[in-house]
């Protein structure tokens, strides 16, 4: 329950933070929570940092108020963030992936983080979070067809939640949207699924792609044999070699692209298909970093331009930077990873009161989910290779 | 009638104020409205302490705007407070466990006490109080399966209403309550019923327990007999021996528990387990107040830490203190309950005006309601075994 | 029609008000409106003061925004008040009582004030009025059963309609109902009706009682024998002899009183008391106003108390000064009248601006109506025998 | 279209006036946009003054935001006046009355008059307009019964529409309602029509029975017929001759009236009598005038009380002076004409803007349709005799 | 996805804006993002200045945000700009009309703007953008009779689609609507259709005029034979020769005029009918500029007076000297474009940011649209006879 009638005491808090970062490595610069090595060491030390901790606690601790507090239809936690009912998705999705790196580096909380896929897959079936796809009168089924941005998710968290809890609750489901989506793909022209109709984003689709390889190592079927030919379609199509970077949206019917490119488009797809090919994304990494981060303050900071040709950071949507960490973290790139977090996390005013972890001004709404799955994330092809409760003992690749 | 158009002089108030507290304790801290020795003393002399008296004013008094005041489905009287409607359950149900030793205290205002209950308990019935049950998309009936928070508390106040009055209004719905939740906890593979659905709650679950043992006072039935495997379920899941404390959630599904401690679920649980079983809550009364209680100010005040591995006073929820109030009053404990009081009640700005009694700063939303009841509350324990109309007048224990 | 888009101008107002004002007695203190002795002599002199004419002015006079202006279901002229719809029919009922006053005093605005009663029973009867009842899910008929703090006035209203203009316009409905109350009363195993169920009031009693008195002067009958049975059970339940106040409530399930006395309460039923049984009233009048009454200013003035064990003025509902005033009118106490309107008159900032009263700083949300009854007032009594149109040309006592 | 995302420059307005203003007569009074006399002989010149040519357009020139801009039911136009729906009934017609004056004046302007009241009338049959009827509960159907304020209004406006285009759009309507108006007056015990069930008000009866002579100049029946009973009732009941006004309502049911005179009933109703009997309103206009009207600043102004026995003008409704101004306009008394638009225009902060007239500050919300057609006005005789599109060829007169 | 929480940087955008004009020519005043050369010089170079380019970012880049994301009827990008639903259908047909000549400009756009265009049309048949229609009550069919304020845009918008791409999506409406349109025209007495019933305007008319030159270049008809008539109505009914505008409004019941001109009609209908007929808009465009421009600041700026007899610029609705801008394009006068430019952008304040296009303070509702179509429009003409993919193999003049 929160029966706070007043605000927590900032007071309290700020020498909380202070005492929690004198803790902290010392190299660290003011406003970080944690050094870069402690992240990346979480998976060999088997253990999350404080501050992930304390951001566990935010999404889950209390009662009521906590994003993932229950797996009713209730949504008034993200309220304070003003989020839009039609971006509940992502951010229900990308705690989720974080949940499951959290399950990968720590064992005794292997359970807990399951129940926390659990909770944000119960509450993506919520018409709350569905309903734009009936508001914008597209239809009133949100996973017939189309949509992927939608049921790209929800398919990659019902496989997580088998995969890291071994629980065969979402199986009947996984096995009729992944059917939907593998389907979808082989019947499609070009080479995946629109989100709204005629409107085909790479990062979307890298969601749904990947969705259908954990779920071939759940069930040791091949959906993910149609990924060459995506990928193919996207370099032909998405990709322009000079940037490294893809173009925003792709529209069948006209067999257009919009002639921008994103970094944040490009960051997030990345990010998935490294999990997928490895070679595919190391061989855009460098041009991608190449064309959009801005290294700043003596090399202490990066920031990233949304698309080419500006000079402004995190333009657009906003979030270039912040999916530019998570791809960072992905790729290994510890540099660029704690370059970036120097240059978003101090500006957010984290601080930490009775163990949760708040940020006062998160520079966009999709703030909280990434930094924590940044932190956190093991990479999407540790995720699909883990001896985790969810994959069958007979070994599916013997199959 | 509330028809004021202009606040109460609050120039009159304070005078109010001062001479009352004039009248009062003199070693009493300035704020405080009667002395610890005055609350402790009631069930001996028979009567509430003036300020309890106030609060019953403020409780039932007033016309359209006390919260007791009609058995209607109105629920103006706690707008002013902010109160959302799923918090309201939990405000009429203390009302009601404070009314409850009102009337063990005073058999003067016994007759009073019990319409009290009966007006919480009609309240308890709209759908205003349960509607969260349906909004959050878990079903149409509130008592049917799980949610153990709201029909424990329903289940409660009608077995507190009959063994203070007597009269059997609620009977059949006692009856037919207490067999669903013996029912379910029988069936149970844990030990006791989630609120939501996978959500375990030990504080929820005590409310539950307990109403079993009222239900067989007034019954001569042995429902309670499923409260020693509770007990031990708890201890083996949900305590941490170091610190006397439960975490916050067990989530059945996972078999998981969330990883916090979370003091204000512990003071709420032990408050309740200590009148079925006094030895289980003195065993961790100690680890408790070691844990949590932070005891300032040369020693006249103490605060609540709401979790383990934090500085914070009444984090998360903001109601550590609070409980701890009610507990330390549970558990005879004096010295603490001066200190939390001291703590607690002289900022929240307690006037009394035309003998009614207000908090003008009250932290959290259930303060007027945990306030009445750690002033007045005689023991879970007295509760159970005390004289009362409801009581069968063929001693149960002979049965 | 209201078609100013401007307030009135208070510059005009100040100076109508200071040439009224050198105009009336010149013994009356600043922002009293006419004396004492005005107000007391008006059924001698056939005539209302002055300020009451402008206060009927602002009852009916302007088209769309006076509240008596039309028979319609519109209630926009209360809203500048912030007048909530469960008031609605106290309003309506004050201010229908106060034109059978009217009705009396001058024989030329007789009709006008029928008239006027006409609308407010119109009104009274649209679901804006009565619509609580069902709002509070007590049932979708408001006169069938219960309800007396509606019904009473509604029936009460009824046949001061007939009395004032010998229109069977409501008969029907007035023999209706008043059967159902007589029934319920003579059925009740206390005596009288609740308001809400469980909740016994004295003051809506009174006004049910009065209406059978108001009724058996229409028809001849003798509905009225119940009363000395009520007024026996007031004395044993509900009256403190010591202080001549009622208690607030009766709860008739558990037999119970609210352990308060209230001024507002006893004040009103004693006024309607007075006209049934005047040796009741007189036995307890002076008790009241040594209890309740603080008289300051060098005896000038005074206020009202509304509990016990208080120094606090007008608390609670906030209108003990206000029924005090009605019922000093009732008991013919110039003395307590002249100073309690000297207390809450001049601070409500009367002005009057095209011969329409207004009170800028009403202290409660029915001053409006209860210093126009009080100020008219010819007592229950009274308006009980006089010769008014309604009364049968056959004299009811030969029956 | 209204695109405009600012308001229009103050600054322009401004110089625009001024400029205006230097054009016209210099005798005028700063604010005044025209010379009386100006407005006067606009007959004799067959032109509209340039102010008046300025609010045609504010009426109709601007897409979407003029009030008179489509037939359709849209009432935006009206919103940044705050116009609350039940007053719209009474904004069209007085812009319609006044466009059948311009028909007259200007016979160029004829057809755009014409169609002005087309869509004045279109829009007069939305729900919107006449949905108060409903609201108040008085039923469905707002011309069956009673209501004449609203049928009135719409009669008057069917036939003036076919008056002054000949066009027989709405005759069918017009003979139906004209039935309906003039069965209810000849089977009316008093004299007329209500408004809202009980309530009679000379001024909408007014225009109740000009709209029969409108009907009986098109059709040449004889339903005018009726209106000496109305004059002698009026003068019988209604109006007080001392002041030469009229009570402000008449109450069938007890055949008694308000006790207060009004200014503003007196002066409507007096204009549109004037153009059925002139000798009575002569014959009550200069004790109107010797009651109401008060002179100042050494003569040049003139205000007008709503009532006797006060010294505030424009009290109640606010419309005192506007509506006076209409009738001496209606009574070619050019002297009050003056100075009660000296009173009006300055303050009400008119400017001109690329053609279009706006009052910044008007003193009610009928300002500008009574600014509007008091300026224009030819008298309702003239308007009557006028030889007019919808006259037919055989003289009526000789049937 | 537009998911910052903070908006963009001011800073970065000023600065951005700097840049880019020092790189644009340096003849241009401060504010102005490219020289009027470029922007004439598109069509010769293939390629659409940098400012262009950012616009269309601005309407297609940004996931959610931008006006053309998504062809679901979603319309909350239009909501920071505070545009009523009622205009939606403007902002829509421009951004469309516009998009038609960037696919002339550049090839390598004429896909995207084909999409464009689909995104535009497929939104255009939403509820929220026809909805005026049923709220005033005229229909439920916003396309069977009248409104050609609606259909005549969506009509165009088919026919562009079909021109630019090829595509056949929506050639079955096409056809149907087409037909709807010309069997109006040919069955009105007059010579057009009306918005709402009995408004007629010119430039709705030209939109629907042209839109059957755009088919007949689909399919080879001669529906735009009937434009002669059309042009000779304007000429006799609509056209004041001596200022060379065109009156607002047309009333076909009454056969009248509003006896106002209208600059912005003016120079919408002269645009499009510049397409159908060159010397006809060439008669008229001289005598226009001389009623309605104003030279100003030593020549280099321009604004429009909305109506004549005015010395006040964008008056009415706001949108003057927007359209005139529109006009001078396609009139291919530089000098006036440039003028106008001059006096519209700079006070807009323009930035780009992240490579999209802001005004932060545009002067009216469709200002982004316009300088849109302004800047890159082709000329109506240019744009019938250009080579197209929607234009049959088979030559259509020779059928």
């Amino acid at each position: 329950m929160n029966l706070r009638t007043t605000p927590a005491s900032v007071a309290f808090a700020l020498s909380a933070l202070i005492s929690f970062a004198s803790v902290a490595r010392p190299e660290a610069i003011a406003g970080r929570l944690a050094s870069t090595d402690d992240y990346f060491s979480q998976l060999d030390r088997r253990s999350v940092t404080p501050d992930v901790n304390a951001q566990l606690a935010y999404m889950t601790y209390t009662d009521f108020i906590s994003p993932l507090y229950s797996r009713g239809c209730d949504f008034e936690a993200w309220q304070p963030r003003g989020m839009p009912n039609r971006i509940l998705k992502y951010s229900l999705a990308w705690y989720a992936y974080g949940l499951a790196s959290v399950a990968v580096i720590d064992p005794k909380l292997q359970r807990f983080a399951g129940h926390g896929i659990d909770v944000a897959t119960a509450k993506m079936r919520c018409k709350e979070v569905w309903g734009d796809w009936a508001d914008d009168k597209f239809g009133t089924d949100p996973i017939k067809k189309d949509n992927i941005m939608y049921k790209g998710h929800l398919n990659m968290m019902y496989g997580l939640y088998q995969l890291v809890t071994g629980d065969k609750l979402y199986e009947a489901e996984n096995i009729r949207l992944s059917k939907i989506i593998y389907g979808e793909i082989k019947a499609s022209p070009y080479a995946g699924i629109v989100c709204e109709p005629d409107n085909y984003f790479p990062q979307c689709n890298s969601v749904g792609y990947l969705s259908l390889w954990v779920y071939d190592r759940l069930h040791g079927t091949n959906y993910r044999s149609v990924t060459k030919a995506w990928l193919q379609f996207l370099e032909k199509e998405l990709i322009d070699p000079k940037t490294g970077a893809m173009y925003v949206t792709y529209h069948p019917r006209s067999k257009t692209v919009k002639p921008w490119e994103s970094a944040y488009t490009t960051a997030w797809a990345l990010t998935m298909i490294h999990g997928m090919d490895r070679s595919f994304a190391e061989k855009y990494y460098p041009n991608f970093k190449q064309t959009f981060v801005e290294v700043y303050d003596h090399g202490t900071k990066a920031r990233v331009r949304e698309t080419t040709n500006t000079t402004d950071a995190d333009g657009g949507a906003g979030v270039a930077s912040t999916f530019a960490l998570l791809l960072s973290r992905e790729m290994g790139d510890k540099q660029l990873f704690d370059q970036l977090l120097n240059h978003l996390e101090p500006p957010a005013q984290p601080y930490i009161n009775s163990g949760i972890l708040h940020y006062k001004k998160p520079s966009n709404l999709l703030f909280d989910e990434l930094l924590f799955i940044s932190k956190v994330h093991v990479g999407f092809g540790t995720l699909l290779t883990a001896s985790l409760p969810g994959v069958p003992r007979v070994s599916v690749a013997k199959k």
